[in-house]
């Protein structure tokens, strides 16, 4: 290191290092999902566990508290930059490395037990260890809160500056419109089913054929097969994950469209940032806005989904649905069920709510664990109408919770929210947007986003960065409207 | 850390971090040639780099000479842990830093300006950049070699205990018989050539089926197609690459094989040993006895390849060749040529020599970079008999120097001498293994490769493993009177 150079510089160049070190872990993620073989699993644990300890000495370097101490930023990017570094430090050294290793470890162990439990559909095997967890948690968020709110300090973690209050507000006010639209379409008449068998590699083909034309850049990505799909890494390598299903095409096509949404997020970064904390996503919440307005607003509108109908046409000959209307109807036909990732765009965001209601009243000390099975599924029979049949498809379907991760959900939602609210602000700015994705060109749209979000990268803050797109405040407003609107429409209300 | 543990235990508990820090990347290495996007170099430089530093930082931390002063070995494996341990240490302790990113940054540029220098014939572009890595190699075998000998100090990265006096004196030696066959089956009536083309999805069909007939190990290792084949990792995880030429499917089958032999004894080592120093091939010289054993004396045998023979007239039909004694011909051709990788059994140690004579000329200082071409040149028509072309079927055709790799050569010519022993012993040691081979069944032969060597690991030093397994100590004899035997009889000499 060279004497008095500058702290700004000398630590950028550190969390240069810093910034690539955590995108070879993360290569190590997507490894496993796609690549590894299977007798590899246990020199894999160590391999992370290993590249974890070394993030996390870094992250809590002492030199950093020096650098940031001398730091003088020059611009806006700089300020914006040592924010991040200041933020990350602060809150990675106030855990207690002895806390980190333990929620390491537990959730580590928690996930295993939680896939046996699904299996076997035992909820008493799983509730032990998820008290463990929230525990650990709950130590976390009180190490994280300096006397402020517990679940806010975890959220923060995914969507920082972000309040449970606030997002609470936000889905009270979403949620009596969603039941009743819900409710209301059910009861009118439903749409036809796609049914048959569709090639899975003519699947394969027209979902790359779905991600050049959403804009993903192979040149920088690849797309491979994986049990569940996901966008992985930042910067110059940043790749994606299909799959198939021989009866479903929807499900690879929708899939690889979303990860081609947080992907082409990733990739539209301002390329000065390669490699700094202004070169990610900002947040889960504006990763999903991305994900859902590329999936849902676009690739599931009436103009897009006639082209689609088009090339499955091309590439699947007659497969029983006889136009593109009554194919528009059957890619957002709305149905009864259990599972959150299987859930339409009108009924996702009511899994959501409840899994953050119930989450927020753990962490707060409101429900216990031993009553979290019964608060789900009474939720879940008001909200849905029907009961849970089993723990698989309740309390025990998502990963999520034997993972550690509360805060998380209800940033699914938040992007919804966050997509409704850019959506009216696209079709403000493109008002002909419509001719472009009845050829099949999102080029337009797309670029709206990356003009107008992506290319900001953790510029400014989530909430912030929608706004400058957007032009006003996230309000829940625009996605019920869009909703109302779309499903009124669909279902003759 | 517990206070007062075992100085060992703690000691390899850094180390088998160390270790799977290396195999992560190690793995980015595979990745790079295997899936990368195009793009994505500039980043990936990056993360290379801080791998790097993250490992050399491991390597030179002060805590290692604590425990290796406070360790007791409890037993032979100890020993042997602590005894790699101390000198991996020791050898990083004496390269200064400065030192070391100096050869990491020239080596990068020179590898960059081979490439291009070689694609222009241009020599002269390169060595300039060249006898600035030959200097720095030469300032980092000074360091290593504390008053010894400098190329000794450099060979014994790659080939530990090794000398380069005992080398010569074995390639001294092997020398003028090889020169002498050579000339004579040169002389003598060719066989016929293969023609044709065969499919390339069924020659990795075929490669397929001999990596699993060489046992290797699909749970632990997976294959792919990259532009230079090779194998990649350790312990749980050895991955190997192939290629395929549309009219050479020998390339693809026999790479295969060879690389076969390499990730089969990464995969044979002793289970115990996992992510420690004992867990990966002694030597690069011990591995290459294994990559040509399994090649040469074992796959272009006359019975292996009556059965290779049978299984190619299955899938590609009549290719040409009208019998399996006329495709043991075939497969065994002596051909002119200017390329070491190209080289066949015969001819490839005059490659090696040639290169391995010019380097150690080159770091004794009794041969400049200015000199070395001619005396390439010289060498080669001496050996050869026809003068080399062009540079880059001269001294530009291999990556090693621009990589700054002197002494890395000759452990490919041990490793043909390696694996004559060890063939010797083999024979010994089941000597009806001809009728296994004809049947494609190289179960017996692999197994006792692997019990009497792979099994080791980095147990007993590189030229004890093969005295273990061979029951002499190594020396030339045998590869030559099986070189002689072998062509000798195929060109009825």
């Amino acid at each position: 290191m060279i004497a008095n150079a500058n702290p700004y510089d000398e630590l950028m160049e550190f969390q240069r290092d810093t910034e690539a070190l955590g995108e070879v872990a993360g290569r190590l993620g997507w490894d496993q999902e796609t690549m590894m073989p299977e007798g590899a699993s246990d020199q894999r644990a160590v391999e992370h566990a290993a590249m974890s300890k070394v993030l996390h000495a870094r992250m809590t370097d002492p030199q950093i508290a020096d650098w940031l101490d001398r730091a003088k930023p020059a611009d806006a990017v700089a300020a914006a930059n040592l924010r991040h570094i200041r933020r990350n430090y602060d809150k990675t050294m106030k855990v207690p490395a002895r806390l980190a290793a333990e929620i390491a470890s537990t959730t580590s162990k928690a996930h295993r037990i939680w896939a046996g439990a699904r299996r076997d559909e035992d909820v008493a095997a799983f509730l032990p260890i998820l008290e463990k967890v929230v525990a650990l948690r709950i130590e976390e968020a009180q190490a994280l809160a300096d006397g402020g709110d517990l679940y806010d300090a975890l959220l923060d973690n995914y969507e920082p500056n972000a309040s449970g209050g606030q997002i609470a507000a936000m889905f009270a006010a979403l949620r009596p419109g969603l039941v009743e639209l819900r409710e209301a379409v059910l009861a009118a008449k439903a749409p036809m089913q796609l049914s048959g068998e569709f090639s899975e590699e003519v699947q394969l083909k027209l979902s790359q054929e779905l991600a050049l034309a959403f804009g993903y850049d192979l040149d920088h990505g690849r797309i491979d097969k994986a049990v569940h799909p996901f966008s992985s890494g930042s910067g110059l390598d940043v790749r994606i994950t299909t799959r198939t299903s021989l009866t479903d095409p929807f499900n690879c096509l929708y899939s690889t469209i979303h990860e081609v949404g947080h992907a082409a997020y990733e990739q539209g970064i301002n390329r000065d940032y390669l490699l700094t904390p202004l070169g990610r996503g900002v947040s889960m919440g504006v990763h999903e806005s991305q994900s859902r307005i590329y999936e849902n607003q676009i690739g599931r509108s009436r103009t897009f989904t006639g082209w689609l109908f088009g090339r499955m046409r091309d590439e699947f000959g007659d497969f029983g649905v006889p136009d593109a209307e009554t194919f528009y109807r059957v890619v957002n036909r709305v149905n009864t069920g259990y599972i959150r990732t299987e859930a339409d765009e009108l009924q996702y965001n009511l899994h959501v709510m409840l899994r953050f209601d119930l989450e927020r009243a753990l962490i707060a000390g409101d429900l216990t664990v031993k009553d979290l099975e019964a608060a789900w599924n009474d939720r879940f029979k008001s909200d849905f109408g029907y009961a849970v049949d089993k723990p698989s498809n309740g309390i025990l379907q998502d990963v999520h919770w034997s993972a550690g991760l509360f805060g998380y959900f209800p940033t699914y939602s938040l992007g919804n929210v966050y997509a409704g609210c850019l959506h009216d602000a696209l079709r403000a700015a493109v008002p002909d947007l419509e001719n472009d994705l009845a050829k099949g060109d999102t080029s337009r749209a797309t670029g709206w986003l990356r003009a107008n979000l992506q290319t900001h990268g953790g510029l400014y803050e989530p909430a912030e960065t929608i706004e400058k797109a957007a032009g006003s405040a996230p309000s829940e407003g625009p996605l019920l409207a869009y909703l109302s609107a779309k499903f009124s429409d669909l279902y003759g209300l």
